[in-house]
């Protein structure tokens, strides 16, 4: 668990996008987002008040987070220095860099002296067990795609903030990097050890409440021959009872697979069905999130009205109009 | 490079499935097998002469192999004792297991003290890339069951000795630590990292020539809540020209799932066509391979003749009646 509020590094972030760790805790976990860290010449500005490490370490935060991706793989001594500093003023860090905070020595030495942590998000750091295939208490909804990158984790967190804000019991599971930034804990599901994967799902998604929702984040996609693996020891691992299917129209070819188009949605809802309904008989489809960035307001309508009306159920873009619709197909 | 012949640890199986590793060399390696050592209470029996450390060595074995897979790989302290008699007595150890030699210190000192080796068959010795789905050259055939432990590198081994004796091109590619004690090479599909495991597979059977087949052994099962994403990984990455579906027709539920009934065969090749489809839409079912040790013969020709006629394919058990029938089926 990482801890919070944060101070969110910015760094020399050439733009926007290259923050968007940063931003997407500002847009999800506002409250846990005090303050922004920005070096000369940085062109990413998240509108948090500008602070520097004793200011936001006075202010209460307990953690640095790295919320920029770095160029060239590489930690820059620029940002090593600062992070150093972070350490010594009284703050943990946390990063989902390829390059992990653990195998820098400086880091290592400061974290170990001043008793701060380390927190490598990309690394799994519990010790999980098998999968038992149990069926547990609560209810679990699971975002799947046509495709990697098509709007699964948005659609979850999206849900979850409609969930609580009706007074719903909502919880948001991340099962990556930004995701558990996001919310300070989760399972970085690409880097567990194949016999795990499963179960590192069900320890991510235990029993609760008999009317408590896990809003369980999507990877891959049971098409992309890539990472379908990953895909479906969420989906055996999660034992959704609800799955949301997630689509983006617009995209010439599967993400990283010239060679392969993107499956139908009648295509992943049949796929879909079948694989949960292999650890969740009773498993459904509650709705249709599209990823409408690509098109006009118009041509975006007039798509979601067609999914609607060939697949009978609700279909929306989250980013566009809310993920209430999603909610109501829950049952 | 693991020095033979071996004396196979049978450590305190509960039954003789769970001494698959130790099975799979007295079968295919039997030169290189001279005995089993058993503690206390061990179910699991090779019929090789029972031998203590000493007569082992005596009798000229080199490395002790550890026969025995546990669930989460645990080893446990009364099989450390014995493991560091076993390399103080002369000889060398290799195990599959998920907790590693090398991970256990007195192991560690011990066979420096004693110069003996340690060989983790499982750990992954190469960085492996990410799946690129692109299709390859030569022929592939996969090994898919209803449940784990069916059968599946029992058919894989037997076809690729018929094909062999035939003389076709043929090459079993190991993807577990058995497979990999047998032949000396392959992939640990299952101590892999999930991003990488299509990648892997992609790795292990690369282009080759047109008329050249790889008989990939399978592991676990799409429909097992368990291992399934590693199963998925494995046709996603091995594209499958060719299918054989594998099935123990008495078992009450899937192995370590109580509450799971094993899918029909039909369901097995409905799904498993689907998936491998994805990646190669030629894909077929060469063969129906049926493990019936717990069955008479006349229990076994019965429901094989029942099977075939069902499906209108081959049904055999490699084990009894030998893999020529499912090397017939192949294109």
């Amino acid at each position: 668990m990482i801890s919070s509020p944060y101070l969110l590094f910015l760094g020399d972030a050439p733009d926007t996008l290259a923050a968007k760790v940063a931003q997407g805790i500002r847009d999800w976990r506002p409250d846990a987002a005090i303050g922004q860290l920005r070096m000369e010449g940085c062109k990413a500005d998240m509108g948090l008040p500008d602070m520097t490490l004793r200011e936001a370490v006075a202010a209460g935060a307990k953690t640095l987070v790295v919320g920029v991706a770095n160029r060239g793989g590489v930690i820059s001594p620029a940002w090593l220095s600062i992070l150093e500093e972070a350490l010594i003023a009284g703050l943990d860090l946390a990063s989902g860099l390829h390059n992990l905070l653990r195998d820098e020595p400086v880091l290592v030495a400061t974290a170990n002296s001043y008793n701060r942590k380390l927190h490598d998000v990309r690394v799994p750091e519990t010790r999980f067990p098998i999968a038992n295939g149990k069926r547990r208490s609560g209810k679990r909804c699971l975002a799947v795609g046509t495709d990697c990158s098509v709007g699964k984790m948005y659609t979850a967190l999206a849900m979850e903030k409609e969930m609580v804000a009706r007074g719903m019991k909502a919880s948001f599971r991340a099962t990556g990097q930004t995701g558990i930034l996001i919310t300070g804990n989760g399972v970085p599901l690409d880097a567990v050890v194949a016999d795990f994967m499963a179960g590192s799902i069900e320890w991510l998604t235990p029993d609760n409440d008999p009317d408590h929702w896990d809003l369980i984040e999507g990877q891959g996609s049971l098409f992309h021959a890539s990472y379908s693996g990953v895909t479906l020891a969420l989906v055996h691992g999660g034992q959704p009872d609800a799955l949301i299917l997630c689509h983006e129209p617009t995209r010439p070819h599967m993400r990283g697979l010239p060679d392969y188009k993107l499956p139908s949605l009648e295509a992943l809802r049949d796929l879909a069905l079948t694989m949960a309904g292999i650890v969740n008989p009773e498993v459904y489809v509650a709705g249709i999130s599209v990823n409408t960035a690509a098109m006009s307001e118009e041509e975006a309508v007039d798509y979601l009205a067609g999914v609607e009306a060939r697949m009978g159920l609700p279909a929306v873009d989250p980013f566009r109009h809310g993920a209430g619709r999603l909610v109501d197909g829950l049952r």
